[in-house]
């Protein structure tokens, strides 16, 4: 069943007796037995008692991720049972023509992503240990989805941490660099070649939310990256959109996706949000809403008061230009910035600005995104739409 | 305009900067000129600055609350102003056959509670100062929604210590002592003998959304009052619906709402939900999906560790009473808990239970229950849909 068992120090945390698939290093008394880095091992307490099961890397600080706490093979039927599990988890999202089909350990499959967009799918092995699965993995996702092709994203740091070799590509079939698929009846592009799986599922309800307000209505989508935002403003009547982002191919590929939809009241503008925002309070120019969708700004605790610093510059300055009266819709998927700190720095804001802030939504993951409280990483994204208006009229 | 003056201390608090409308009486300097308790007075800075007006009640801790920060007439045009801005930032909503038409501080009318309950209106004068401009109030309500009948209910010890009489009663036109009303195409009665106005309109998307997940579940309604989420559940499908209050009147109601609905697959049970709880508990009897929407468990912060342990219960309770993958639907209207330490709080339940917490959908207060960031005390419900899965299984 397993090679070697990991015993744990005597102390278990909390933390992994409720839930949490984690262990790291300091938390393993010893290893008995032969294994690779990535196998399978048995997990035991310090008085020898089954805890559960789960892939090791000796090169993480996360050394070990539970997959299971009852004794069985890891196999083609357990990586199945998983994946139908996530799906049926889904409810009627699982319907839908682009979802994201497995999300790491909030699914029971620590360090795997797959997202469906259309007749494909994009897969990410972020781990040595689920990297190790990945042929029954990959041929559990064709037997259920049978897809044109899947395109493997396994890149960036931590995939260089854990040991494993950062590759991109079609590892099944093939499809085009710019992967096709629809969100609440809207034309999108997933780029193969841009952030993450190619494009970001997560803001699908939020998006969607939003578009209820954008009726005849000014707006600007920063951070927009391929234009998810604003596409759902301009498919929900907003008279003009304003995209910006730093990034010119993912303006080309909002470009082309406004182009798909029929979108023609709107312009492209490739900037650092920050100067835009700077330069646009200087004209005086105002909207009637501002999105604000900007990438992590910290990827761990040490960089959390940077973060707090950004988030306050850009939903200040954007709380200007709003029109008295007029919407933010604000986001951070910032997970060491929880959803308390990340209202109090809007509150901050607002009494900097003199504005009074109404809530209108309070948005979060949709369940694609599992958010589980036994394991609090799963739970990154913070969104609102806020009424902005000046507090001395 | 005004026959008095307030002046502040010197350090004018922020929250009174930011857009708080309360001013303490140990934030008062001095008044200057006569009045009565429940006029309106100018509120002035310590360097005699004018900061706005608003109402004063010796009498009580919050002894001025503002109406405005520019200098203007308190009249009939103030009062309906105030009053079609809040329909208006009803959005859709004011469209209803039922809505909360006035909430108060976050509406800009403090002490002042309106609902709209089919073709009647129920309101509550909280404080003196409010009460004062009654035949304002009433004159516009009757302007714009020309209702057949308007009960006040202005009651308890709040209203008593604001040295107001306690009044209850049928203050413009007639109607029945049960109001009929409809929310997402379901019949409620409105209790004009019951709580606060009646019945509670701040969980209707909440409900809604619960709908989701009803088919073919048994169900428990626990805090049911006259059965709001129990009607969701059976209008969503659900095999059977058991309904729990302390209340004999609210049940009977309840029973009355079913009936006109054509609901037959329920029981009503008058007991304290605490001890029903533990006794279903100890009969193994277990459930789909288990609704707890208890009362406000604290009035205030001194209250706040009963309140702390109240929900700890009824929650690791009800964890223990689902099946595994059942729903647990909870909320929280008491404002002295935070959403964080609300999820906290489930998260040690969670812990203790040994169960999985997933997160399905994170609600709160519609937009006729507005909230104001600027004012906390607007901001009250929480309410949580979580999936209940064993841990070890």
């Amino acid at each position: 069943m397993y090679k070697a068992k990991a015993i744990l120090k005597k102390d278990i945390k909390r933390r992994v007796l409720s839930g949490h698939p984690w262990i790291y290093d300091n938390e393993i008394e010893r290893i008995e037995g032969d294994f690779d880095d990535g196998d399978v091992v048995g997990i035991y307490t310090f008085a020898n008692q089954f805890l559960g099961i789960g892939y090791i890397n000796t090169k993480s600080k996360i050394t070990i991720r539970i997959l299971s706490r009852k004794p069985m093979e890891i196999d083609q039927e357990f990586v199945k049972d998983k994946i139908l599990e996530a799906i049926k988890n889904r409810y009627n999202l699982a319907k839908e023509n682009a979802f994201r089909v497995v999300f790491g350990e909030a699914d029971g499959l620590p360090g795997l992503i797959v997202d469906k967009f259309g007749e494909y799918l994009s897969v990410q092995f972020n781990t040595l240990g689920i990297n190790k699965l990945r042929s029954y993995i990959l041929q559990t996702l064709v037997e259920i989805f049978n897809p044109l092709g899947i395109f493997e994203r396994t890149e960036g740091s931590a995939v260089r941490k854990e040991g494993l070799e950062e590759f991109s590509g079609w590892i099944y079939g093939s499809g085009p660099e710019l992967i096709p698929f629809e969100i609440n009846d809207i034309k999108f592009l997933a780029d193969t070649k841009g952030q993450k799986t190619g494009a970001f599922l997560d803001q699908r309800e939020n998006a969607k939310k939003l578009m209820e307000f954008a009726e005849g209505k000014n707006c600007l989508d920063c951070f927009s990256y391929t234009g998810n935002f604003g596409m759902h403003l301009l498919k929900g009547g907003a008279k003009h959109v304003t995209f910006v982002d730093y990034s010119e191919r993912a303006i080309d590929v909002a470009k082309e996706i406004a182009k798909m939809n029929g979108f023609e009241n709107c312009e492209f503008i490739v900037a650092n949000v920050f100067d835009f925002l700077k330069n646009q309070y200087e004209s005086a120019k105002k909207y009637d809403i501002i999105v604000l969708d900007p990438p992590s700004f910290a990827k761990s605790a040490t960089s959390r008061d940077a973060a707090f610093k950004g988030y306050k510059e850009i939903n200040y300055r954007s709380m200007k230009l709003i029109k008295d009266g007029g919407i933010l819709a604000t986001a951070s998927c910032t997970q060491v910035v929880s959803q308390s700190e990340f209202e109090s720095i809007l509150v901050d804001s607002a009494i900097d600005a003199k504005v009074i802030l109404r809530l209108l939504h309070r948005g979060g993951q949709p369940i694609d995104h599992p958010q589980i409280y036994n394991i609090l990483e799963t739970m990154y994204l913070k969104f609102l739409i806020l009424q902005v208006s000046l507090l001395n009229k």
